[in-house]
């Protein structure tokens, strides 16, 4: 008899993350400083980040061994499910098998958890006692909120205004694990009261919230700041997702020909792929195909260009090489919220641009359709973020259909979306709206590029 | 090393519910029809229920099979984990263990997919392709929305006009599932429309609304009802609660001194306590406590009567005999609304009279406290209504403490708070009130109580 869910027991669970960066084609290219328009130093980001996660960032390590300490809140949520999504095959009728690994059972409800508990540990480790960050709809707040809680961090975000109000069941679930959490732009640094001071009535934008958080690191003694996705460090932390994931299908006996997941800032799908990247880099697997799925409304990867950029609107953040649509473009309000970024992590952009992966963009509406469609057999109700790896998925699955061939696809769910129903229905009610990519913007936006001659 | 959480294989599943009936120091009282004032029949039954639930309902098979259909959709989210709770521990700084079976993770976020699922099943299995039912804040109208969408049947959910207006989120989430909501009293029963013809602004009652589902059952063909408590065949499907804990006790090398669940209805409580009740009754663990924990503003086992009542407000359910705070008791508005029933299960009614297990009632704000305490250092969300579990094993930990004594507790954490988030918005901001017992209502409630000579 088949299984539903491949759980592996606590004692598999990896302990070890895998960086792919010494796997690379070649290295991947510096960050440069803001300040300087040299090479970032270490120093230089020592002051918002922890030593241990600057030395991850530019590790060459192959395996970084994860901490007891880690380990031991991983095993909250941890190893999590593989699941054979059987009804969702016999729905579209494929000889394609699908498998898709669930992320939203950690307590915050997503992968977000994975580098959340690092990024607290290695704090803590060094003395900090307060973490400052952002949050856009909330997933990452509450992530950090809750990591922060389990070593005794303070913890301070900065919520974009129009999320604060639209969303305060994510703000009150971040309040309840102890957090501080208030509304951006804010009177508490320079940053927000320029801001309101030219319009009071600002509903806040993240890269605002970036530049509120950073300004609250260094401005408090035994403050960092933390960030979610795109670096290295973050990456590295989800390869855990992969590597069980690994595991899982050998469990199940098969290797998959398709791995898929979404990307905003590029941490998840580079979580799940990563580890059978190192397959296909190998020559182990050449054929693999991973596919990262992005909105057709910030399609960085799909429309953008490899280029030095900022990583965050205000400028304050390192410059690096990367796909980008420029760091003023700001992305139609699709209710994917956590894939709304001008860039993409400098990692998946080397993958990316090195034909290790493929990138396709997709339309809001036809993701929720994916996610209902998901939701009415497999059961679980999927964040809007991961329906654009659901939606590839069955296209996927759909193709095989056609072309008679029983393929192996693989996806990340990367969260439950059980605060984002507002947006399911919107969906029901026939409320949303496909955004297409305003091209002309983004050539605007692309002049701001920064001058980098390295 | 220790592990946090013990996960089963899903080959060493149960495959079997265990019926407690047989076991029994004597057989329950029987079901009386509102009806005729005698004893209901099978046949009366069967007109809302499927032959095969009403035959659990009444078996005294000690084991009865779990399908290979029900057992295939429970592999979505089962077996599920069992948590020691060091952290929670650690806080407390108790000479106790504490374990928590955590039912958090189905689709709909409790233990009622447990029973959701069977009912479904065997619905289907009769030929019913429309199934209506009742819920409050919720929690069964998903679970139940969940499962008919599994079977591919129809659903229909009457959920108390105050709920739908204020749980939005809820009612989105049945529709994801493919199910109708509409608030009660609606305009599509009798009991409906008169409800709205003495008050249009009626804001709805859990009584009404399974008024309203049962005469939509019975005046649908091809329809059925289904209840997500207080039934004998709703017990016996959430015992795969306890007999999954039982095996993962045994991973941990424990067998608990104290078992405690919340009850409302009784059913998630029944779920953990039967299969650890059989070795308590059988003598081979007779000092076992198990600890049944009611809201002190409805505390129908401490403080109600042990009689002949109607299952609901209207009087159209069976009469049964159990813990009764009478059937027109209108219990103050607590979070927990699912524990706000007036009477109890007639089987955790007989074990409490048969002095098998204990009950305890407690205030709502230290509940909530309690499940604070338990988010900041667990990491896990609680659903009010698990609160309760959650303060009675603080307090039974601090107990241990206080006598020095390493007790083992294991509690039912029945479901997550993310749909409730609301109510600890209240308490965070101090807006939270505690609600005493009601003594003279209740006296007066009890004079309804239906006449009932066997």
């Amino acid at each position: 008899m088949e299984r539903t869910v491949f759980f592996l027991d606590q004692k598999e669970m990896p302990s070890r993350w895998y960086n792919i960066l010494p796997d690379l084609p070649e290295p991947l290219p510096p960050y440069i400083s803001p300040a300087t328009g040299k090479l970032a130093t270490p120093q230089e980001l020592s002051r918002i980040f922890p030593m241990e996660l600057i030395k991850q960032e530019m590790s060459n390590e192959q395996y970084i061994d994860i901490p007891e300490e880690i380990q031991a809140i991983y095993r909250t949520w941890r190893p999590s499910g593989l699941h054979r999504a059987f009804q969702l095959e016999k729905a579209l009728d494929t000889p394609a098998k699908i498998f898709y690994k669930y992320e939203g059972s950690s307590p915050a409800g997503s992968h977000k958890g994975n580098t959340a508990v690092a990024q607290a540990y290695y704090n803590k480790k060094e003395g900090i006692k307060r973490i400052a960050t952002e949050t856009g709809a909330g997933q990452w707040g509450s992530a950090l909120s809750y990591s922060c809680a389990m070593f005794g961090i303070e913890c301070k975000v900065y919520m974009v205004k129009v999320s604060y109000n639209q969303k305060p069941y994510r703000r009150i679930l971040m309040e309840t694990w102890g957090a501080k959490c208030v509304p951006s732009p804010s009177t508490d640094t320079k940053a927000g009261r320029d801001a309101l001071a030219k319009d009071p009535l600002s509903g806040g934008s993240l890269g605002l919230a970036i530049s509120e958080a950073v300004e609250d690191a260094v401005t408090h003694e035994g403050t960092h700041y933390s960030l979610g996705s795109v670096l290295n460090h973050v990456i590295l932390h989800q390869t855990i997702i992969g590597q069980e994931a690994q595991k899982q299908m050998e469990m199940a006996g098969y290797y998959p020909d398709i791995v898929i997941g979404c990307v905003g800032g590029g941490s998840n799908f580079g979580g799940i792929a990563n580890p059978f990247l190192k397959d296909k880099i190998s020559g182990k697997h050449k054929n693999l195909r991973c596919i990262a799925v992005e909105p057709m409304a910030c399609p960085s990867l799909t429309k953008g260009l490899y280029a030095f950029d900022y990583g965050d609107v205000a400028g304050m953040a390192p410059i690096c090489k990367m796909y980008t649509l420029g760091h003023d473009f700001m992305p139609a309000p699709v209710h994917a919220g956590g894939l709304r970024y001008h860039g993409m992590s400098p990692l998946v952009s080397a993958l990316y641009h090195h034909k290790l992966i493929e990138a396709r963009a997709v339309f809001q509406i036809p993701t929720f359709e994916a996610g209902v469609l998901f939701a009415r057999t497999e059961g679980i109700l999927p964040a809007p973020e991961s329906n654009h790896a659901i939606r590839v998925a069955i296209d996927e699955a759909l193709t095989a259909k056609k072309e008679g061939k029983s393929k192996i696809i693989l996806f990340n769910l990367s969260g439950h979306g059980h605060f984002d129903l507002a947006s399911y229905d919107a969906y029901h009610q026939g409320k949303l709206e496909d955004y297409e990519y305003p091209i002309e913007g983004v050539k605007e936006a692309q002049k701001t590029l920064p001058k980098v001659s390295l």
